[in-house]
Order: C-alpha cells, then structure tokens, then sequence
C-alpha cells in the first residue's frame, strides 16, 4: 500500500487528510442542523468540484464563491444554487447575465449602480443581498446608517427581476480576537447587529429578509445563533494554524498540511531550508510569541503526520525557500531529500497558490486554479 | 488604437510596459558591460519565454532560475546555459540528469549529499556552484568557516563530471537595509568576503574559480564589482514599490501595476474597495510610516499609468478583496466599475500569483505558471 512516505513528491505538496475533511463538514453541518440555520458553505477554501461533491453527498446545495469566475466553475459541476460574497463586479456584469439564466444566483449590491447596472443586464431573476459592514470595515453599508440600507432596498423593490433575499455580512473582526470569548462576543454582536438592521427595515415596511452570516471563527466557536437564517463559513474544510492559534479549531481538526523536501540544514542555528516558499504559502502569518509564523513543521508519518513538533515553525520564506525552525533532536534526524510537513498559517492562500492538491491516499484533486 | 481604458479588463490584471522594460534591461546589461563582468539576469521575476527574448535580443546567453521546473520551461524554449540558484533538490534529481544533456546546467551544493548524490546522477558535466552564506543567513555554508568550504571543494573535485565553477551567493541582507548607502555597503562586504573564501580556496590549491553574486537593490545602486564575476540579478525588469521605496530605482524605472476593478467605495473612511486581494498580490508589504502597505495606488492613463497618488496605498488584503486608501479627492473621481491600477510591493510574487500578463498594448504575456 502507498504510504506519503513514498509517494512521488517531488515538490512542495499540499496533501489533505479525507477523514478530518468529513469529520469537519459532518461537525458543522450537525451544528447548523441543529440551530435550525442554513449551512451555506463557502468554497473559496477549497475551490474543488471533487471536493465540492463531499458537500454535496451530505445533502449540501446552496454554496458560496468569492469569484463569478469561481461561480461559473461549480455551476459547471452542478451546484444550483450559488451566492457570490463579493461585491458585484460591474467589469464582469456579461457573466451574471449569464449565470442567472442556469442558476439560482445570489449577489451582493451596497450602491445604487450596482442595483442599476444589474437591473439592466439581467433577464432573469436574481438573488439580490445588501452587504452589510457590520464591524468588520472592508465592504458594505454602514450597520449603524439605516437610512441608506432603507433607501437601497427600496431601490431594489423597484425592480421585479431583482429579489431582495436579504442582509449579508462579514464579521471579519472575529479573526483578529485575542481569544475564544472574543471570537464569540464578535460574532454574537454582529449578529444582533444585523437584526436591528432587519428591524429598522420592517418598520420601514421591508418585510421577509434573511439575514446571512460568514466567517469560521464564529461558526466553529458559537453556538447561538439567534436572528441568523444562514451561515457560510470556508476555512472550517480544512482548518489552519491561524484557526488553532484562535482556538476555532484543535490542532487535531487540521487537515491540510504542506509536504516540503528538504533541501538544506543547518544545525548550527536550529534551521533547515526547504523547497516551499512565498509562492507556495502566500505570505500570510500568525503572531507566536512576538514572531510572525507562515507555518507549524510537523513530521510526515507512514500514514499521517505528527503533532506540531514543539517550536518547530516556518520562520522566514522567500520566493521558493522556507526556514523552518526545529528543536536540535528534530534536526538531527533530517537529511537532505527527506520531506517534511508545513501546517500553512492561512490554508486558503494555500490552495490558491498550489492550485492542486492530494489526498493522503495519494489521490489528486483539482480546483479551479488549475481547471 | 487600443488604449488601456479599453482594454476588457475584467479582474485583477497584470500590465507592464515594454519601454520601462527594455530601459531597465539596456542599464543593466552597460553596467555590467562597463564592470566587465556577466550578466546572468534571474528569469524567476518575469518567468516568461516572451520576456526571455528581449533579453536574447541584447546578446544574453546565459540566465539563472529558481527550480528545476524552471530550467526545463526555459531550456525548451532555447536556453543553452541555465544555472539553478536554489539548493539542489534530490528529489527532483532525474530531471538535472536529463537537464544536463541538453544545456549547460549549473547546479548550487552546500554539502556532501548534495554532491554525492549529483555525480551518481549525471553522465554530463555539470557545472557545480558551492552555496556561500555570505551574511544573509539563508542557505550556504558560512563564509567564515571556511574548511567546510575546502573540504567540500576538494570532494567535488574527486568526481570527473563535476566541474567546480565557482563561489555562489545572494546578499538578501541588502533588501532590508534602510537607505542606499547600506544596500552599497552590504553588497560590497558581501563580495570582500566571498573573494577572502576564494583567495583562501587558492591557498589550499583550489584555482581557477568564479565569483557570482545575486540581488536586484545591489546591482543597482553599486558601482563597484570587484572581484565579481557575474551577476544575477532578476527583480530589476520590473522593480517594485520595495525596490522604489529602498532607492534601488526611480518610480518611473518601475514598468509594472496590476489593474483592478473598483467594486465599492467608502469615501466616509476614505477608502476603495478593489477586486484585487491576497491570492493576487500575495501578502508581501513594505514599511511606510509604520504601517505596512501592499502596493501603491495609480490612475490608469489613456496610455500608461500616473504617478504614485500621494499617500494613496493598498492597505490592507483579504483573499480576494484589496483595500485602498485614496485621497477625498481622487476618491471622489472613481465610481464602481473603474479601473485602478496599484504597484505592488513586491511583483515577483505578483507575478507568480497572477500567472499572466499583458503589455499596455494588451498583448498577452505567459509565464511558466500558466504554461
């Protein structure tokens, strides 16, 4: 039987363990299940129609993308009912004009040319969510300024090809908590937030709105989810050091891990080069004691891989190599040609940047990157 | 004629100009003229068999990668000399034997499995660079350990089919030097010290070797290359907003910015929100009055690109949202669905994220990424 040990890797690898995959879309579909919300799952995590089906043997069919152009992709494999959580490209305005006729679509509007642009360009009826910024700063209408969410939603009335589903929003602050507690305090006001948002609008007469909640922190760590109709985290697929170092997950949830080989090591300052750099991870980081880390070194094992060796972490990366920090016993034991396993900090950017992965079986799964 | 305002830029695209390309390729290629030394340009910054032939066009012959897939994308599009300046990855070593066949490969070792392993692969000569860490702390051995150096020199030396070129490094050092006088003074300490590791290899016997050192801020801005014999700079076809902001170009040298489209605007926070994020510019920054920004904000021209927008950056990247801070002014000029372009920080990384570009006469450009 083939072990990772003795798969062909030759290259910086991402590998992915199928059980803790399943045994994460199973929590969190359980969790949605049973705080009556829609578990709508954000794809941009994994970007993979193979993975895709994994959702989808659960009984999973209403996705989130980041992209239209990862809209099309999954409407290509089948998914039917697709939310774009980014605000409306105008520049790409031909493509939802498009993908409104094969799918139920969902986008997000936050100003009235987006609502007009889209009135003009689509024949078929179309999801319409007003982004919300309910804390997080990045997009969407002020939460603490009804007036203009009041005055957008009219707008979108006005328009019968145009549905108003709802309010949508980000909390992406809860990324940034010191702890569990803060994730959680975050997210829950966020989402009451939101519902003030909803209130205000029912007392301007805009009734039946859902409102639409992201981010796998509060989802992973919350369990109240009072006032919200659906969730759509990404992350908690596969996991990550940032989620773990948050508390959002164990380390033992993590699924994801890069395999490297072993160019260099250099024991006398504790460090061995590998082939994995900042275009294999991206360059997002996570703070340990005063240090920003791009990764934890674990040790590849005949069937998995090791816990997160004790201060073992990707240091330093340039454009292809990695620094990876290691305790001297660890060290000792390496030679150049061997591989060894990277948990990435942030594991979308990952994906992204390998634009393919296996699995530990040894098995290949393509994404849209690489499609 | 196509202007770049017409061009059908729909998401995040990379676009460089030829002009500012072919200056900074003519400077580069006098000075080293003026030096007497070779120029053996790092293709890893354009990655492109296209940009590759502007190069050939000045008489290069001989160019440096960054992997051995590398090697292979340009050996196949008719480059003759190729030196990997990465540590030799043994796990891809059936490809240096089939590399060595058709090209003159030039290989980096640091140690005695790097150099076994490499005479039990290749019936070819090869061209064997010892690695030196000449201060930079990356890879290579110390250059003030110098037995190790001899000892490994004497062992390459014991195998008929590898041929001991020379002495190797990169003085990363000098990207994090404070202003240009340092960036001079670590790269001359830089070569002082790899010509004390050759002068010391002679003592012992070992003659005839060449000097080649790296980085992009050092063959920039010094005028002194004694005892050098090449030089590998990469970054230099395009610069960046880090080479700009470190005084190893002018902003005018800089002939590359990633045109994204504006898909909400915050003028009560001052800020645009693009369709351009991490998984485009990767998370590369550099330090500006203590914040750490990702690129610098532009306005696309009819033709080209204006000058930096003063204090106008990209301050912050999520997956695939950038956000950027502009003045009311130049805020209160773009609407949704406008392009604005951004110099990014760091655009080797750029590149390899977006996999693609295009000239401002919109023709495509491909790279091995997307080969």
């Amino acid at each position: 039987m083939n072990t990772i040990q003795y798969l062909d890797i030759t290259r910086p690898t991402l590998l992915i363990d199928p059980h803790r995959v399943h045994a994460n879309i199973q929590r969190m579909i359980e969790k949605a299940r049973r705080a009556g919300v829609r578990l709508r799952p954000h794809f941009k995590t994994h970007q993979s129609a193979q993975v895709g089906e994994w959702f989808r043997a659960y009984g999973v069919q209403a996705i989130t993308v980041s992209s239209l152009d990862m809209a099309a992709y999954f409407a290509t494999h089948g998914w039917g009912d697709i939310l774009v959580a980014f605000p409306l490209n105008l520049r790409q305005i031909e493509l939802v004009r498009r993908l409104s006729k094969s799918v139920r679509l969902g986008v997000l509007v936050e100003c009235a040319a987006h609502v007009e642009a889209l009135a003009a360009a689509v024949d078929h009826t179309v999801d319409v969510w007003i982004k919300i910024d309910s804390g997080s700063r990045r997009t969407g209408l002020a939460w603490d300024d009804p007036q203009q969410i009041v005055d957008l939603a009219r707008k979108i009335r006005n328009y019968p090809v145009l549905h108003l589903r709802g309010l949508l929003t980000h909390a992406g602050e809860t990324y940034h908590s010191q702890h569990p507690a803060e994730v959680v305090q975050r997210f829950q006001r966020s989402n009451q937030r939101m519902n003030e948002v909803r209130q205000l609008l029912e007392q301007n007469g805009i009734n039946g709105l859902e409102v639409s909640v992201g981010d796998t922190p509060g989802c992973s760590l919350s369990n109240d989810f009072e006032g919200v109709d659906e969730i759509r985290p990404g992350n908690f697929v596969f996991y990550d050091a940032q989620m773990a170092r948050l508390g959002a997950c164990r380390e033992t949830d993590i699924a994801a891990v890069v395999a490297c080989p072993v160019v260099a090591t250099h024991p006398e300052r504790g460090e061995a080069v590998i082939y994995g750099g900042a275009i294999h991870f991206s360059k997002d980081g996570l703070q340990e004691n005063g240090q920003t880390l791009y990764g934890w070194a674990v040790l590849l094992t005949e069937e998995s891989w090791s816990p997160r060796v004790k201060q073992g972490a990707l240091v330093r990366l340039a454009q292809e190599h990695g620094i990876v920090h290691l305790p001297a016993d660890v060290l000792a034991t390496l030679s150049v040609g061997d591989l060894i396993g990277v948990i990435p900090a942030h594991v979308c950017l990952t994906v992204s940047a390998l634009g393919v992965y296996r699995t530990l079986q040894g098995e290949w799964i393509e994404t849209l990157v690489r499609a």
